[in-house]
Protein backbone atom coordinates (compact mmCIF):
# COMPACT_ATOMS: atom_id res chain seq x y z
CA UNK A 1 0.00 0.00 0.00
CA UNK A 2 1.46 3.62 -0.81
CA UNK A 3 2.60 5.48 2.17
CA UNK A 4 4.44 8.39 2.71
CA UNK A 5 7.71 8.65 4.28
CA UNK A 6 9.15 11.78 6.63
CA UNK A 7 12.89 12.27 7.30
CA UNK A 8 14.93 15.24 8.64
CA UNK A 9 18.01 16.35 7.06
CA UNK A 10 20.65 16.54 9.85
CA UNK A 11 23.86 18.25 9.78
CA UNK A 12 22.82 21.02 7.71
CA UNK A 13 25.61 23.93 8.68
CA UNK A 14 24.91 27.26 10.22
CA UNK A 15 23.48 29.33 7.34
CA UNK A 16 25.36 32.56 6.62
CA UNK A 17 24.09 35.52 3.64
CA UNK A 18 24.54 33.73 0.28
CA UNK A 19 24.38 29.98 1.29
CA UNK A 20 23.95 27.60 -1.44
CA UNK A 21 20.73 25.72 0.60
CA UNK A 22 19.74 22.80 -2.49
CA UNK A 23 23.24 22.09 -2.46
CA UNK A 24 23.86 21.95 1.36
CA UNK A 25 20.86 19.54 1.81
CA UNK A 26 21.74 17.42 -1.24
CA UNK A 27 24.86 17.03 0.62
CA UNK A 28 23.76 16.73 4.13
CA UNK A 29 20.59 14.00 3.27
CA UNK A 30 23.25 11.80 0.79
CA UNK A 31 25.85 12.12 4.30
CA UNK A 32 22.97 10.87 6.82
CA UNK A 33 22.36 7.77 4.29
CA UNK A 34 19.22 9.62 2.88
CA UNK A 35 19.77 10.93 -0.32
CA UNK A 36 17.62 12.99 -2.21
CA UNK A 37 15.43 11.57 -5.05
CA UNK A 38 13.24 13.40 -7.95
CA UNK A 39 9.87 13.20 -6.96
CA UNK A 40 10.38 14.70 -2.93
CA UNK A 41 9.01 16.91 -1.64
CA UNK A 42 11.60 19.09 0.08
CA UNK A 43 10.19 21.37 3.38
CA UNK A 44 12.58 24.13 4.22
CA UNK A 45 12.13 26.10 7.31
CA UNK A 46 12.21 29.76 6.42
CA UNK A 47 14.40 31.02 8.86
CA UNK A 48 17.76 29.82 7.14
CA UNK A 49 16.07 31.13 3.89
CA UNK A 50 15.73 34.15 5.75
CA UNK A 51 19.57 33.76 6.70
CA UNK A 52 20.58 32.68 3.29
CA UNK A 53 19.25 35.69 2.12
CA UNK A 54 20.33 38.53 4.37
CA UNK A 55 17.37 39.21 5.90
CA UNK A 56 19.00 39.03 9.28
CA UNK A 57 18.81 42.67 11.10
CA UNK A 58 20.95 44.24 14.11
CA UNK A 59 18.40 45.57 16.34
CA UNK A 60 20.83 48.52 17.38
CA UNK A 61 20.93 49.75 13.75
CA UNK A 62 17.21 50.22 13.54
CA UNK A 63 15.68 53.84 13.64
CA UNK A 64 12.46 53.44 15.88
CA UNK A 65 9.65 55.88 15.46
CA UNK A 66 7.87 57.73 18.04
CA UNK A 67 5.05 55.08 17.89
CA UNK A 68 6.96 52.14 18.19
CA UNK A 69 8.90 53.47 20.98
CA UNK A 70 5.86 54.44 23.34
CA UNK A 71 4.51 50.73 22.30
CA UNK A 72 6.90 49.20 23.40
CA UNK A 73 7.58 50.90 26.40
CA UNK A 74 4.15 50.71 27.83
CA UNK A 75 4.24 46.76 26.75
CA UNK A 76 7.74 45.74 28.15
CA UNK A 77 8.57 45.07 24.56
CA UNK A 78 11.72 45.88 22.23
CA UNK A 79 11.11 48.96 20.54
CA UNK A 80 13.69 47.77 17.43
CA UNK A 81 11.24 44.67 17.34
CA UNK A 82 8.50 46.77 17.11
CA UNK A 83 9.23 48.91 14.71
CA UNK A 84 10.20 45.70 12.54
CA UNK A 85 7.18 44.37 13.37
CA UNK A 86 5.44 47.31 12.01
CA UNK A 87 7.41 48.01 9.03
CA UNK A 88 6.76 44.38 7.97
CA UNK A 89 2.91 45.15 8.35
CA UNK A 90 0.53 45.39 5.77
CA UNK A 91 -2.10 46.03 8.52
CA UNK A 92 -2.33 45.43 12.26
CA UNK A 93 -5.48 43.19 12.21
CA UNK A 94 -6.05 42.92 15.84
CA UNK A 95 -3.82 44.00 18.95
CA UNK A 96 -4.62 43.04 22.49
CA UNK A 97 -1.76 44.07 24.94
CA UNK A 98 1.49 43.45 23.67
CA UNK A 99 -0.20 40.82 21.18
CA UNK A 100 -0.09 41.78 17.62
CA UNK A 101 -1.68 40.26 14.70
CA UNK A 102 -0.44 41.39 11.60
CA UNK A 103 -1.24 41.07 7.80
CA UNK A 104 2.35 40.58 6.17
CA UNK A 105 3.29 43.00 2.98
CA UNK A 106 2.64 39.15 1.33
CA UNK A 107 -1.04 38.57 2.67
CA UNK A 108 0.00 36.18 5.60
CA UNK A 109 -1.86 36.96 8.74
CA UNK A 110 0.22 35.96 11.78
CA UNK A 111 1.86 37.14 14.97
CA UNK A 112 4.47 40.15 14.84
CA UNK A 113 4.59 39.98 11.11
CA UNK A 114 6.78 36.72 11.29
CA UNK A 115 9.66 38.74 13.11
CA UNK A 116 11.74 35.83 14.98
CA UNK A 117 14.22 37.23 17.60
CA UNK A 118 14.39 33.34 18.82
CA UNK A 119 16.42 31.95 16.32
CA UNK A 120 18.31 34.49 15.09
CA UNK A 121 21.77 32.86 15.78
CA UNK A 122 22.94 35.71 18.79
CA UNK A 123 20.79 38.47 20.61
CA UNK A 124 20.58 41.88 19.32
CA UNK A 125 19.59 40.34 16.05
CA UNK A 126 15.59 39.68 14.84
CA UNK A 127 15.07 37.31 10.94
CA UNK A 128 12.29 38.97 9.07
CA UNK A 129 10.46 36.52 6.81
CA UNK A 130 11.74 35.95 2.83
CA UNK A 131 10.66 39.19 1.03
CA UNK A 132 9.41 36.86 -1.68
CA UNK A 133 8.82 33.01 -0.27
CA UNK A 134 7.20 32.00 -3.32
CA UNK A 135 10.35 32.91 -5.43
CA UNK A 136 12.81 31.82 -2.67
CA UNK A 137 11.01 29.04 -3.27
CA UNK A 138 11.13 28.74 -6.72
CA UNK A 139 14.88 29.68 -7.12
CA UNK A 140 15.67 26.74 -4.73
CA UNK A 141 13.68 24.29 -7.27
CA UNK A 142 15.41 25.57 -9.73
CA UNK A 143 19.01 24.62 -7.92
CA UNK A 144 17.64 21.47 -7.29
CA UNK A 145 16.94 21.02 -11.01
CA UNK A 146 20.71 21.90 -11.82
CA UNK A 147 21.87 19.27 -9.06
CA UNK A 148 19.59 16.47 -11.25
CA UNK A 149 16.94 16.77 -8.64
CA UNK A 150 13.45 17.03 -9.67
CA UNK A 151 11.57 18.24 -6.47
CA UNK A 152 8.79 20.84 -5.56
CA UNK A 153 9.87 22.99 -2.62
CA UNK A 154 7.92 24.38 0.66
CA UNK A 155 9.01 27.18 2.60
CA UNK A 156 7.72 27.03 6.12
CA UNK A 157 6.86 29.15 8.90
CA UNK A 158 5.47 28.43 12.66
CA UNK A 159 2.23 30.05 12.82
CA UNK A 160 -0.20 30.79 15.77
CA UNK A 161 -4.19 30.09 14.68
CA UNK A 162 -7.36 31.17 16.14
CA UNK A 163 -9.35 29.61 18.41
CA UNK A 164 -6.57 26.67 19.05
CA UNK A 165 -3.16 26.94 21.17
CA UNK A 166 -0.47 25.49 19.69
CA UNK A 167 1.26 26.45 16.51
CA UNK A 168 1.87 24.48 13.53
CA UNK A 169 4.05 24.49 10.54
CA UNK A 170 2.36 25.93 7.86
CA UNK A 171 3.53 26.98 4.34
CA UNK A 172 4.35 30.42 2.67
CA UNK A 173 6.19 29.80 -0.42
CA UNK A 174 5.63 27.13 -2.95
CA UNK A 175 7.59 25.69 -6.08
CA UNK A 176 6.60 23.11 -8.68
CA UNK A 177 3.31 22.32 -7.08
CA UNK A 178 -0.32 23.34 -5.91
CA UNK A 179 -0.60 24.07 -2.61
CA UNK A 180 -4.50 23.13 -2.72
CA UNK A 181 -6.26 19.88 -4.28
CA UNK A 182 -9.66 20.81 -5.02
CA UNK A 183 -12.03 17.68 -5.22
CA UNK A 184 -14.93 20.19 -6.33
CA UNK A 185 -16.89 18.10 -8.82
CA UNK A 186 -15.64 15.08 -8.22
CA UNK A 187 -18.01 12.73 -7.32
CA UNK A 188 -17.63 9.98 -3.44
CA UNK A 189 -18.53 6.25 -3.36
CA UNK A 190 -21.64 7.01 -2.42
CA UNK A 191 -22.37 8.99 -5.74
CA UNK A 192 -22.37 12.49 -3.62
CA UNK A 193 -20.40 14.95 -5.76
CA UNK A 194 -18.36 17.28 -4.02
CA UNK A 195 -19.01 20.91 -3.90
CA UNK A 196 -16.97 23.01 -1.84
CA UNK A 197 -13.78 20.65 -0.76
CA UNK A 198 -10.28 21.66 -1.29
CA UNK A 199 -7.47 20.75 1.33
CA UNK A 200 -4.21 22.43 1.54
CA UNK A 201 -1.68 20.32 1.02
CA UNK A 202 1.22 22.56 1.07
CA UNK A 203 -0.17 23.30 4.81
CA UNK A 204 -0.62 19.77 5.35
CA UNK A 205 2.79 19.15 4.21
CA UNK A 206 4.94 21.58 5.94
CA UNK A 207 3.04 20.50 9.34
CA UNK A 208 4.09 16.50 8.52
CA UNK A 209 7.75 18.33 8.10
CA UNK A 210 7.62 19.69 11.28
CA UNK A 211 6.91 16.37 13.31
CA UNK A 212 10.45 15.23 12.19
CA UNK A 213 12.21 18.72 12.80
CA UNK A 214 11.66 19.51 16.09
CA UNK A 215 12.75 22.64 17.30
CA UNK A 216 14.97 22.51 19.70
CA UNK A 217 17.54 20.23 17.38
CA UNK A 218 16.78 23.20 14.80
CA UNK A 219 16.90 20.15 11.86
CA UNK A 220 15.85 23.24 8.75
CA UNK A 221 15.08 21.05 6.49
CA UNK A 222 12.95 18.09 5.74
CA UNK A 223 11.75 15.70 3.16
CA UNK A 224 8.74 13.86 2.52
CA UNK A 225 8.84 11.19 0.10
CA UNK A 226 6.11 8.99 -1.64
CA UNK A 227 3.75 12.03 -1.61
CA UNK A 228 2.26 12.38 -5.54
CA UNK A 229 2.05 15.58 -6.71
CA UNK A 230 1.00 17.05 -9.89
CA UNK A 231 4.22 19.43 -11.21
CA UNK A 232 2.78 23.19 -12.03
CA UNK A 233 4.93 25.41 -12.83
CA UNK A 234 2.88 28.59 -12.14
CA UNK A 235 1.73 27.27 -8.37
CA UNK A 236 2.38 30.03 -5.54
CA UNK A 237 0.67 30.68 -2.64
CA UNK A 238 -1.47 32.96 -3.62
CA UNK A 239 -4.21 30.88 -4.34
CA UNK A 240 -4.08 30.53 -0.66
CA UNK A 241 -4.36 34.03 0.79
CA UNK A 242 -7.66 34.36 1.16
CA UNK A 243 -8.92 37.62 -0.37
CA UNK A 244 -9.90 40.18 2.09
CA UNK A 245 -13.28 39.65 0.58
CA UNK A 246 -13.92 36.31 1.11
CA UNK A 247 -12.96 36.47 5.20
CA UNK A 248 -14.93 36.83 7.95
CA UNK A 249 -12.18 37.46 10.29
CA UNK A 250 -10.39 40.36 8.92
CA UNK B 1 18.27 8.87 10.76
CA UNK B 2 14.95 8.35 12.75
CA UNK B 3 11.88 9.32 10.00
CA UNK B 4 8.32 8.48 10.34
CA UNK B 5 6.51 6.71 8.03
CA UNK B 6 2.38 7.41 7.21
CA UNK B 7 0.32 4.67 5.64
CA UNK B 8 -3.49 3.96 4.89
CA UNK B 9 -5.51 1.48 6.35
CA UNK B 10 -7.78 0.90 3.06
CA UNK B 11 -10.53 -2.06 3.01
CA UNK B 12 -12.47 -0.85 5.85
CA UNK B 13 -16.25 -1.72 5.56
CA UNK B 14 -18.63 0.15 5.33
CA UNK B 15 -19.26 1.31 9.16
CA UNK B 16 -22.80 0.96 10.96
CA UNK B 17 -23.61 1.23 14.15
CA UNK B 18 -22.08 -0.47 17.11
CA UNK B 19 -19.05 -1.16 14.78
CA UNK B 20 -16.15 -2.26 16.66
CA UNK B 21 -13.30 0.41 14.70
CA UNK B 22 -10.42 -0.74 16.14
CA UNK B 23 -10.90 -4.58 15.19
CA UNK B 24 -11.97 -3.77 11.75
CA UNK B 25 -8.41 -1.49 11.97
CA UNK B 26 -6.66 -4.22 12.88
CA UNK B 27 -7.99 -6.75 10.88
CA UNK B 28 -7.76 -4.25 7.11
CA UNK B 29 -4.35 -3.02 8.28
CA UNK B 30 -3.43 -6.69 8.72
CA UNK B 31 -5.30 -7.67 5.28
CA UNK B 32 -3.25 -4.87 3.18
CA UNK B 33 0.45 -6.17 4.72
CA UNK B 34 0.89 -3.61 7.20
CA UNK B 35 -0.25 -4.41 10.59
CA UNK B 36 -0.79 -2.04 13.23
CA UNK B 37 2.17 -1.69 16.21
CA UNK B 38 2.38 -0.51 19.52
CA UNK B 39 3.77 2.95 19.63
CA UNK B 40 1.87 3.24 16.33
CA UNK B 41 -0.40 6.72 15.79
CA UNK B 42 -3.75 5.53 14.91
CA UNK B 43 -5.87 8.70 13.27
CA UNK B 44 -9.60 8.19 12.75
CA UNK B 45 -12.36 10.36 10.46
CA UNK B 46 -14.13 11.16 12.70
CA UNK B 47 -17.47 10.56 10.05
CA UNK B 48 -16.61 6.53 10.95
CA UNK B 49 -16.92 7.40 14.35
CA UNK B 50 -20.07 9.03 14.22
CA UNK B 51 -21.49 6.42 12.14
CA UNK B 52 -20.33 3.76 14.89
CA UNK B 53 -21.79 6.29 17.23
CA UNK B 54 -24.86 6.50 15.53
CA UNK B 55 -24.89 10.06 15.06
CA UNK B 56 -25.92 9.49 11.93
CA UNK B 57 -29.69 11.53 11.51
CA UNK B 58 -32.61 11.12 8.61
CA UNK B 59 -33.52 14.47 7.66
CA UNK B 60 -36.70 13.82 7.30
CA UNK B 61 -37.32 12.98 11.18
CA UNK B 62 -35.62 16.89 12.44
CA UNK B 63 -38.61 18.84 13.36
CA UNK B 64 -37.55 22.29 12.35
CA UNK B 65 -37.94 25.56 14.24
CA UNK B 66 -39.70 28.65 12.33
CA UNK B 67 -36.12 30.66 12.85
CA UNK B 68 -34.29 27.75 10.47
CA UNK B 69 -36.84 27.34 7.99
CA UNK B 70 -36.83 31.02 7.48
CA UNK B 71 -32.92 31.32 7.28
CA UNK B 72 -32.95 28.26 5.12
CA UNK B 73 -35.72 29.29 2.88
CA UNK B 74 -33.40 33.11 2.58
CA UNK B 75 -30.21 31.22 1.72
CA UNK B 76 -31.35 28.25 -0.52
CA UNK B 77 -30.31 25.67 2.60
CA UNK B 78 -31.80 22.53 3.59
CA UNK B 79 -34.14 23.64 6.64
CA UNK B 80 -33.21 20.05 8.73
CA UNK B 81 -29.79 20.46 8.33
CA UNK B 82 -29.91 24.68 9.25
CA UNK B 83 -31.56 23.15 12.61
CA UNK B 84 -29.02 20.50 13.53
CA UNK B 85 -26.61 23.07 12.38
CA UNK B 86 -27.77 25.36 15.08
CA UNK B 87 -28.31 22.18 17.75
CA UNK B 88 -25.24 21.16 17.72
CA UNK B 89 -24.08 24.95 18.24
CA UNK B 90 -22.98 26.59 21.53
CA UNK B 91 -23.12 29.86 19.73
CA UNK B 92 -22.66 31.85 16.02
CA UNK B 93 -19.27 32.92 15.70
CA UNK B 94 -20.20 34.41 12.69
CA UNK B 95 -22.57 34.21 10.08
CA UNK B 96 -22.47 36.19 6.41
CA UNK B 97 -24.81 35.16 3.79
CA UNK B 98 -25.60 31.00 3.60
CA UNK B 99 -22.11 30.55 5.95
CA UNK B 100 -22.26 29.86 9.75
CA UNK B 101 -18.74 29.47 11.67
CA UNK B 102 -20.10 28.24 15.08
CA UNK B 103 -18.45 27.18 18.02
CA UNK B 104 -19.56 23.82 19.04
CA UNK B 105 -20.92 22.25 22.67
CA UNK B 106 -17.14 20.34 22.40
CA UNK B 107 -15.48 24.24 21.99
CA UNK B 108 -14.49 23.58 18.05
CA UNK B 109 -14.86 26.59 16.12
CA UNK B 110 -16.02 25.21 12.72
CA UNK B 111 -18.33 25.92 9.58
CA UNK B 112 -21.52 24.30 9.91
CA UNK B 113 -20.93 22.85 13.67
CA UNK B 114 -19.06 20.13 12.21
CA UNK B 115 -22.52 18.80 10.15
CA UNK B 116 -21.50 16.66 7.37
CA UNK B 117 -23.96 16.21 4.85
CA UNK B 118 -21.41 14.53 2.32
CA UNK B 119 -20.18 11.68 3.63
CA UNK B 120 -23.57 10.38 5.21
CA UNK B 121 -23.74 7.12 2.88
CA UNK B 122 -27.07 8.19 1.34
CA UNK B 123 -29.21 11.70 0.78
CA UNK B 124 -31.39 13.00 3.29
CA UNK B 125 -29.18 11.65 5.82
CA UNK B 126 -26.49 13.72 8.11
CA UNK B 127 -23.57 13.11 10.14
CA UNK B 128 -22.72 14.82 13.46
CA UNK B 129 -19.95 15.03 15.15
CA UNK B 130 -18.82 12.62 17.82
CA UNK B 131 -20.89 14.02 21.24
CA UNK B 132 -17.12 13.63 23.10
CA UNK B 133 -14.35 12.87 20.78
CA UNK B 134 -11.98 12.46 23.54
CA UNK B 135 -14.50 9.62 24.60
CA UNK B 136 -14.65 8.00 21.39
CA UNK B 137 -10.66 8.26 21.44
CA UNK B 138 -10.28 6.53 24.88
CA UNK B 139 -12.95 3.78 24.21
CA UNK B 140 -10.73 3.20 20.59
CA UNK B 141 -7.04 3.29 22.55
CA UNK B 142 -8.86 0.74 24.95
CA UNK B 143 -10.01 -1.36 22.95
CA UNK B 144 -6.93 -1.53 21.39
CA UNK B 145 -5.14 -2.60 24.08
CA UNK B 146 -7.78 -5.71 24.16
CA UNK B 147 -6.29 -6.46 21.34
CA UNK B 148 -2.45 -6.25 22.53
CA UNK B 149 -1.98 -2.72 20.58
CA UNK B 150 -0.56 0.01 22.48
CA UNK B 151 -1.16 3.28 20.22
CA UNK B 152 -2.39 6.71 20.49
CA UNK B 153 -5.65 7.49 18.92
CA UNK B 154 -6.85 10.34 17.15
CA UNK B 155 -10.23 11.84 15.94
CA UNK B 156 -9.70 13.76 13.19
CA UNK B 157 -12.13 16.18 11.15
CA UNK B 158 -11.68 18.49 8.29
CA UNK B 159 -11.68 22.40 9.38
CA UNK B 160 -11.37 25.24 7.46
CA UNK B 161 -9.80 28.06 8.70
CA UNK B 162 -9.56 32.02 8.77
CA UNK B 163 -7.59 33.91 6.14
CA UNK B 164 -6.22 30.98 4.21
CA UNK B 165 -7.81 29.05 1.52
CA UNK B 166 -8.35 25.12 1.71
CA UNK B 167 -9.29 22.96 4.94
CA UNK B 168 -6.56 20.78 6.76
CA UNK B 169 -7.49 17.69 8.86
CA UNK B 170 -7.13 18.41 12.56
CA UNK B 171 -7.21 16.34 15.90
CA UNK B 172 -10.45 16.59 17.50
CA UNK B 173 -10.08 13.92 19.93
CA UNK B 174 -6.85 12.01 21.43
CA UNK B 175 -6.47 9.51 23.69
CA UNK B 176 -2.75 8.13 24.87
CA UNK B 177 -1.06 11.18 23.84
CA UNK B 178 -1.02 15.06 24.93
CA UNK B 179 -1.83 16.68 21.67
CA UNK B 180 0.54 19.72 22.25
CA UNK B 181 4.29 19.87 22.77
CA UNK B 182 5.89 22.58 24.58
CA UNK B 183 9.48 23.80 23.86
CA UNK B 184 8.75 26.44 26.74
CA UNK B 185 11.60 27.41 29.14
CA UNK B 186 13.92 24.53 26.93
CA UNK B 187 17.17 26.22 25.14
CA UNK B 188 18.05 25.90 21.67
CA UNK B 189 21.86 25.75 20.06
CA UNK B 190 22.22 29.40 20.20
CA UNK B 191 21.23 29.31 24.26
CA UNK B 192 17.96 31.72 23.45
CA UNK B 193 15.16 29.59 26.20
CA UNK B 194 12.11 29.86 24.57
CA UNK B 195 9.78 31.29 26.04
CA UNK B 196 6.32 30.97 23.89
CA UNK B 197 6.74 28.06 21.41
CA UNK B 198 3.71 25.47 22.01
CA UNK B 199 3.53 22.87 19.04
CA UNK B 200 0.18 21.09 18.48
CA UNK B 201 1.75 17.87 16.90
CA UNK B 202 -1.93 16.54 17.04
CA UNK B 203 -3.04 18.31 14.35
CA UNK B 204 -0.01 18.14 12.53
CA UNK B 205 -0.52 14.47 13.11
CA UNK B 206 -3.73 14.74 11.81
CA UNK B 207 -3.04 16.64 9.08
CA UNK B 208 -0.20 14.09 7.99
CA UNK B 209 -2.78 11.43 7.76
CA UNK B 210 -4.97 13.44 5.54
CA UNK B 211 -1.96 13.29 2.55
CA UNK B 212 -2.50 9.36 2.10
CA UNK B 213 -6.39 9.18 3.37
CA UNK B 214 -7.43 11.20 0.53
CA UNK B 215 -10.57 12.36 0.35
CA UNK B 216 -12.71 10.45 -2.62
CA UNK B 217 -11.27 6.50 -1.49
CA UNK B 218 -12.66 7.83 1.33
CA UNK B 219 -9.85 5.69 3.43
CA UNK B 220 -11.27 6.71 6.88
CA UNK B 221 -7.97 5.54 8.98
CA UNK B 222 -4.24 6.32 8.71
CA UNK B 223 -0.79 4.73 10.50
CA UNK B 224 1.70 6.83 11.70
CA UNK B 225 4.73 5.17 12.46
CA UNK B 226 7.53 6.68 13.86
CA UNK B 227 6.61 9.65 15.48
CA UNK B 228 7.83 9.30 19.59
CA UNK B 229 4.77 10.21 21.52
CA UNK B 230 4.82 10.05 25.42
CA UNK B 231 2.56 8.19 27.45
CA UNK B 232 -0.47 10.44 28.76
CA UNK B 233 -3.34 8.87 30.15
CA UNK B 234 -5.31 12.00 30.63
CA UNK B 235 -4.51 14.04 27.95
CA UNK B 236 -7.20 14.96 25.63
CA UNK B 237 -8.18 18.16 23.62
CA UNK B 238 -9.04 20.52 26.08
CA UNK B 239 -5.97 22.08 26.62
CA UNK B 240 -6.29 22.86 22.52
CA UNK B 241 -9.38 24.96 22.75
CA UNK B 242 -8.46 27.98 23.40
CA UNK B 243 -10.35 29.74 26.47
CA UNK B 244 -12.30 33.06 24.84
CA UNK B 245 -10.85 35.13 27.24
CA UNK B 246 -7.03 34.66 25.04
CA UNK B 247 -9.00 34.51 22.15
CA UNK B 248 -9.04 37.67 19.82
CA UNK B 249 -11.56 36.21 17.21
CA UNK B 250 -14.60 35.18 18.93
Amino acid sequence: MAGISIFPVPGMPEITKGADLPKMAVDAAAAAGTPLRSGDVVIVTSKIVSKAEGRVVELATVEVSEFSRRYAEKWEKEPAIIELVLREAKRVVRQLGPVLITETHHGFVCANSGVDQSSSGGHGLAVLLPVDPDGSAKGMRARFKELGLDVAVIVSDTFGRPWREGQTDIAIGISGMDPLLSYIGQVDPHGHVFRVQVLSHADELAGAAELVKGNISRVPVAVIRGHAWEPNEEATMRSVIRDSERDLFR
